[in-house]
């Protein structure tokens, strides 16, 4: 990234969730991350996972343009809907903080540039 | 994405470096992402970052457009001189295979769609 962009903010989420509601809390997070990144400037990527063999692990790997845009992410009404609807569905939640070293990705839909 | 879109490979990896060698190896990391993003069509991200307050603790978030691409990109020039050059450096590997539920990402420059 050119030198003038603003830091991104990286958080990584570690969740377990209760396997019994997986299905549904599966639906509030795709619901909450595509409203995200859609509707949100400062929202750059939201990319969620579950580790292989153990699917009720969820990972959630987010960026964000800056500081401003997180906090405003956090009060976003798709944000919200997702906190409180799936609230007795998440067992623990980690959040980690990080600071970017390299950030790259394909232009979407796009060849590579050479 | 789409369904007819083939299914993409995720890996997590966590390393420890060694603090004295850190400088080093994220340029290593660095030259090796640049160049597996924009040479490897079926590279399409890597988010390298360091867990804030541990720098020491490295972080990559891996998309692959499918099994051949990732076995391709371990093959990779860039990726084995990476590999082989921060050998020394590593004082940890965990790779955790992981599944994705949803992934997004603006359109690289653009504005958000709506």
């Amino acid at each position: 990234m050119a030198e003038t962009e603003p830091h991104p903010i990286i958080r990584m989420a570690e969740l377990e969730i209760d396997p019994a509601q997986l299905d549904a809390y599966k639906a509030f997070l795709t619901e909450e991350i595509e409203a995200s990144v859609r509707l949100e400037p400062g929202v750059l990527s939201l990319n969620a996972v579950s580790v292989k063999g153990d699917p009720a692990q969820i990972r959630i790997f987010e960026v964000y343009a800056d500081q401003v845009a997180y906090e405003a992410h956090l009060k976003a009404p798709h944000f919200l809907k997702y906190k409180n609807g799936t609230a007795a569905m998440v067992r623990s939640l980690r959040l980690i903080e990080a600071d970017p070293i390299v950030l790259r990705a394909k232009s979407a839909g796009g060849p590579p540039s050479q």
